[in-house]
């Protein structure tokens, strides 16, 4: 099995330019389920304006993401993601994102590869930060850095948590999500998920992440977007469209200690979100 | 009360021109609540290729509407819809549109505008026709030809329909279909849907067309959107989202009798399919 190319790691992507209306911005509150009540994100005259889910960083910033030379994609999984804002998404707008690869950790059976996109606009002003961290299936053992031992956030035992809402995804979820540029088939085709080792198409992981983070926006922000700074998430287990995805929070340190769930099993851990 | 502009008769509109890709095709079939296991209406690389609902040529023709001058929107409602299809939409394409309102009938109380938009390809062949006939209410009484009397079709009495064919719409199904262009507040905005006499959002008169005409495709073409020639219908009551419209169809005289209806009240009547 070939190694990663680690000469990656450090180089600038091109600038990346994401252009959008209002109807992008809607589109993506439906891909993640946001229902016709929630009208300060689905409807262009909202009072107040149309506001911008944060998560949505995670599909203006995909243009700039790296990946290293000659991997196979399939191999290839999406294991965490992090957001930070600086300020909140206009409700159409052009936004410019510039990825980097800055660590590749040898994990021994798998790498894990830290690819950073920083968002801003046309005069320069940083709008968000984002990382997606994909951990390469059998890409490890190159004698690189193992990097630093993750440090796992758990809710505190015994205590309810402060907030706890539940969402329904539809049987047709993925196939509204995916129409915010995410066309993998796995998330729609069966025989390619079972190809790919999935019994059936799974949700998007970016859209169980969207979700629990419009369960934080409800549930810790009370509803104000400009609230939450950040808010970091691993992927834990697979969501089949359908089910429903229950995100929890404790707050404890200055930040929300995050958890959501299926009925089957956990599917977001080691999670926080920071709000103000 | 200004009587309509009668003048307006027999003139042409421009030419429309609706340039779509697939994710416009796969919108339109997720606004009109098709599921994800209907891989040949939401999936681009599904087997045999992406179809088309034949619906969509409310969509696509759209822009070639014509109005008659200085009417009060609010008082012209949509009454009936009728298409007929010569071929099937290409999963992306250019389709060129133009419209005519052909007659403006007298009913005394109000005034019923025929409107015919026909949608050809580039090299001139017919796609589509279709027609909206708009009620304009306190438009009557101006001396006007009141055109013939409705011939109304009813199904047989006493006979099971040959398809019936449930759908229940998401709550947030305008949301989603008016991303497909009719941007209508009255489909979202409570406030403005109270003051236009509806106790809520009502779901546009052409998303429960496009459900019935989708059920029309499996429950009387088994699936093959070649085999639907016209489809026409009358809107008798409004749909809110999240009610279940339950599509019916009597064969008969070498076309089906349409009905569809929802939990509370009949919502297309008058209606018709030929079906090859």
């Amino acid at each position: 099995m070939a190694g990663l190319d680690l000469s990656v790691i450090g180089k600038k992507s091109k600038e990346s330019v994401f252009k959008y209306t209002w109807t992008d911005v809607v589109l993506y509150a439906l891909g993640i389920g946001a229902q016709a009540d929630e009208l300060s994100f689905v409807y262009e005259n909202a009072r107040g304006g149309l506001k911008v889910f944060p998560s949505f960083a995670t599909i203006v910033g995909r243009g700039a993401l790296i990946y290293p030379g000659g991997i196979d994609r399939s191999r290839y999984v999406h294991g965490e993601q992090f957001i930070r804002l600086y300020q909140p998404f206009p409700s159409s707008g052009e936004i410019l994102s510039e990825g980097e690869i800055t660590h590749i950790h040898d994990k021994g059976k798998g790498a894990v590869i830290h690819t950073k996109v920083s968002g801003y606009n046309k005069a320069g002003d940083p709008i968000f930060d984002a990382k997606w961290v994909h951990f390469y299936i059998g890409g490890g053992g190159f004698g690189g850095d193992p990097g630093p031992k993750t440090e796992f956030l758990n809710p505190p035992e015994g205590k309810a948590p402060d907030f706890s809402i539940s969402y329904k995804t539809n049987s047709n979820q993925a196939a509204i999500y995916r129409l915010n540029g995410d066309f993998n088939p796995l998330h729609l085709d069966p025989e390619f998920a079972k190809k790919g080792g999935q019994e059936r198409p799974i949700l998007h992981g970016l859209c169980t992440y969207g979700i629990a983070n419009r369960a934080i926006i409800y549930g810790a922000c009370e509803g104000d977007v400009t609230r939450l700074k950040e808010f970091q998430a691993r992927f834990s287990n697979v969501v089949y469209p359908g089910e429903t995805i229950t995100t929890e929070g404790w707050k404890e340190n200055g930040r929300y200690i995050i958890q959501a769930r299926t009925e089957r099993v956990l599917v977001l851990n080691n999670a926080y979100a920071i709000v103000e």
